[in-house]
């Protein structure tokens, strides 16, 4: 079965790079439905991709495909993208183009959302508890250097947390908030009145900022958002508070964080994304031991491509009976 | 006030090590009765103190005071101890001492629970996270060194834990597993039938031991406890599961652990006691990459001999009214 106005048999284009037996699971997946994989391989979710001919061909994308690739296909109707950032297609010029060929872009953040929201818990906890030094430290108890640990932990039960950027991450990480008992708010360019905490617009964050004992970025990146954590957002901060990334690394001047880390403004941050990634060696970030970074691994888990592919194929099955699609984005 | 068959003012014994102005809050919060501290200041958790003369003539002890000396005391007729938990009283003398005069034992268990908890999130999230490993990576996404990272995490979500002694602190960590959906069961000496989880008696935790992913030690030290976890219980774990500790650290035979871990039947070991505290440098634990050590710190937090002192005052006005006190172990 195909919709009414497509062949019988699609093709489905991928560029996603996974393991043999996962790629086998997509095509009997969407048998009898073709599968077509670019003979060069899969790309990098980072870079855009060079234009692969059988995208000219496909009815359905999954992967990162090159935009422009995207945009000349004649006959494409939807584009799965494989990440839970849209960044590379998240453009006025890209939008326009997929109004005009009413083309359905969906990606794949459920797939996502519950490894970021447990790595931003586990960063939390990682701070509360002071686990770094902790882990460095072999003292007997009641000496003053175990005296100063255990007096530089806190307990999260009772803090304010404020989440700015409000999506599936941020819904995952404030139902395992929960049980702490925490003052939770969150800002959301657009709220929709289904969070589940308090929801301010971005022109309210300052008074917001000044009472966060934990400030969480989960912005995406786009013009609005470059840069969006500056000078003047860590000196509102309230004094001793923890920073947290796992949006995107241009949403942070990370010159004013490095400052901000090293006048004791902030008590930590924990960036699991930066500008590049890595950093360079030399960058101040490194040199700080009060900032820590994971490299863009929030999001993986063992299972991770197993839970993309099947998450494409709940969506084709979908798209087969012209049901709506989840993660529509665009 | 005080109960009838007491003087009218009271003789209360410390001996913890608090800044002057807790012991101020605590001298003024038991006012007109009386605060006896030792001259010669406190003592250390985890040595049995020299008796001091003043304890005799008290009525109520808060502390640590040294096992003869409350056996000793012919007034005693409360002592509330300042720590979780209570090994230097736990024999058979000291309760039937106890019983002889009457003299009930209160912990500090409600300061420190939370704190615990919290620790042992943190230990599972940071497992979980691979978060020791990622915080050393500094790699570009897309190359074996990032997948392998990614393809080591596991979602805490839908796996199994054992919790083994289940008192307030496991409480309190079953509450925070509860967004997590994870299948939890408790081992306990003696089930009570309150608990959260489903509970299951020592002698059957064989079977729960092969199927959990995480198994959390919290054990007190007892004669029955020693070396409870050694290389039999080792052997039963699923392959890959995780070890902690915050119960005791004469709860595990540390050489029986150090096998698992080098032959890879446990993933890691995530510890916060040991036996002793710190254990020597030459350690075999303190080689192993996959066994994580903080320094009894897990029930600590910036404000914990705050909460300590208050607990007492919460006790104390229940003793004066003839309450039943809180957190009662003998």
């Amino acid at each position: 079965m195909s919709p009414p106005d497509l062949p019988a048999t699609l093709n489905v284009f991928t560029d996603i790079q996974v393991e043999p037996a996962l790629l086998e699971r997509l095509r009997t997946g969407i048998e009898p439905h073709r599968l077509l994989v670019p003979s060069a391989g899969g790309t990098s979710v980072l870079e855009d991709a060079p234009i692969d001919a059988q995208l000219a061909e496909a009815h359905i994308a999954l992967g990162q495909p090159a935009v422009a690739g995207v945009l000349g296909s004649k006959n494409l109707r939807w584009l799965q993208v494989s990440t839970a950032s849209i960044t590379r297609y998240d453009t006025p010029e890209f939008r326009s183009g997929v109004g005009e060929k009413q083309l359905v872009v969906t990606n794949s953040s459920p797939v996502y959302d519950q490894a970021c929201a447990e790595h931003l818990l586990a960063f939390m906890l990682a701070q509360a508890r002071q686990l770094p030094r902790a882990l460095a430290t072999v003292t007997p108890s009641g000496t003053d250097t175990w005296y100063q640990l255990r007096a530089s932990c806190r307990l999260l039960r009772g803090q304010t947390v404020l989440i700015v950027g409000y999506g599936s991450i941020a819904e995952k990480l404030v139902g395992m908030l929960a049980p702490f008992a925490m003052r939770v708010r969150a800002v959301r360019r657009e709220p929709r009145g289904t969070e589940s905490v308090n929801v301010l617009t971005p022109d309210q964050i300052y008074p917001a900022l000044a009472t966060a004992d934990h400030v969480i970025n989960i912005l995406p990146d786009s013009e609005s958002t470059r840069d969006f954590f500056s000078t003047k957002e860590f000196a509102v901060m309230k004094h001793g508070a923890t920073f947290y990334n796992i949006g995107r690394g241009t949403t942070v001047d990370q010159n004013a964080l490095a400052q901000a880390l090293q006048e004791g403004l902030l008590s930590a941050a924990w960036l699991d994304v930066t500008e590049p990634e890595p950093l360079p060696a030399d960058h101040p970030l490194f040199a700080l031991e009060n900032c820590h970074i994971t490299p863009h691994t929030g999001g993986g888990q063992k299972d991770d491509m197993r839970d993309m592919v099947e998450h494409f194929l709940e969506n084709f099955a979908r798209f087969l009976k012209g049901d709506e699609l989840l993660s529509r984005v665009m």
